[in-house]
């Protein structure tokens, strides 16, 4: 009897010599290919803080004060005028502030990739802002091309003539936020990736 | 060394008959749960589908024709006159169809849940549509807004006392746009939940 116990003992430790290296080096790479998206989610979420903070403000500081020469007065243009230019510069300022507060829970997720449940939030939260990002640039977008080319039907007249200045920053702070979004998407798509990966282990 | 031996076998079945049925229990409530996230995926579908065929309708045949009293000719209000409705028309029409060619695929992947690459590509696909859907309605709503209210600081005027019956038709097709949009988002939440789901077992 001791002597059969003694093989069982033997038999079972090989098999677990014969194993353990193999799941140990799949484990290794899936920890190391998880630690590269990590290291890229949190660039991208950098990336994106910064285009958002430009596009906020260049369109907060797009002030443009212009002389009529004809009459002694001035006519001030401000994104504060029309009410979707104010949007955008909540909208963005929303995603720069979340993604700054997103920025520690993705180094939290990278060093400690188990805690699923911080990853999937960060998901659902990443795809709220994203729609969010996406609704207030095209909204601007389409009202910086009525400033620029107007719309002879319903009479509303072109203003970029008048507001170069003005019109060029407004413009500007638009590419920015798609500029952010586009960073958001690949985030968005990035954290999927990496949940499935992180699934499947 | 032979009574050891069946000593081992009998050990090793007692323990695969403890955990079969277990294992099988798990598997058919997740199966179940997965036909009631692929019944519902499928309904999102046709529910975003009736949404987005309403808004583009609508937009699409919101032409008004008003006549002008003082003088003895017509004006025309079409979402013709304006990109952005243009876009909106497209953007709607593109969502549309795109949900009508993926409704096969949700049935196969409800019947089918083992094909996990399906999903993936649907759920890429569905949040592609959703930033689309996303930015088509929002620059739609921002361009009905200042419709309906004007601008006095551009000298954009409202067009909503001349076309009131155009107006309450464009501002229908951006409610059903984003009616359509919410439903997108459920889509997606519900995509990623049977992802994990499918990854998990």
């Amino acid at each position: 009897m001791p002597k059969s116990d003694a093989s069982i003992d033997i038999e079972s430790s090989d098999e677990s010599k014969g194993k353990a290296p193999l799941i140990g080096d799949a484990k290794e790479k899936t920890s190391g290919l998880k630690k590269v998206m990590g290291i890229c989610d949190f660039v991208l979420r950098l990336a994106a803080i910064i285009a958002a903070l430009v596009a906020a403000a260049t369109m907060g500081t797009s002030d443009e004060t212009v002389p009529f020469f004809t009459q002694f007065f001035q006519v001030q243009a401000s994104y504060d005028d029309l009410p979707t230019f104010r949007f955008f510069v909540i909208a963005m300022a929303v995603l720069a502030g979340y993604l700054v507060l997103s920025l520690p829970f993705s180094v939290f997720t990278m060093l400690r990739p188990n805690i699923v449940i911080l990853r999937i939030l960060l998901f659902i939260l990443d795809i709220v802002v994203l729609s969010l990002s996406t609704a207030s640039a095209s909204a601007a977008a389409a009202i910086v091309y009525l400033a620029h080319s107007g719309n002879p039907n319903t009479n509303w007249q072109a203003v970029c003539q008048q507001f170069g200045d003005f019109c060029q920053k407004v413009s500007g702070a638009v590419v920015a936020s798609f500029v952010a979004v586009v960073f958001l998407m690949l985030m968005v798509l990035l954290s999927g990736f990496i949940l499935l990966k992180n699934a499947k282990k």
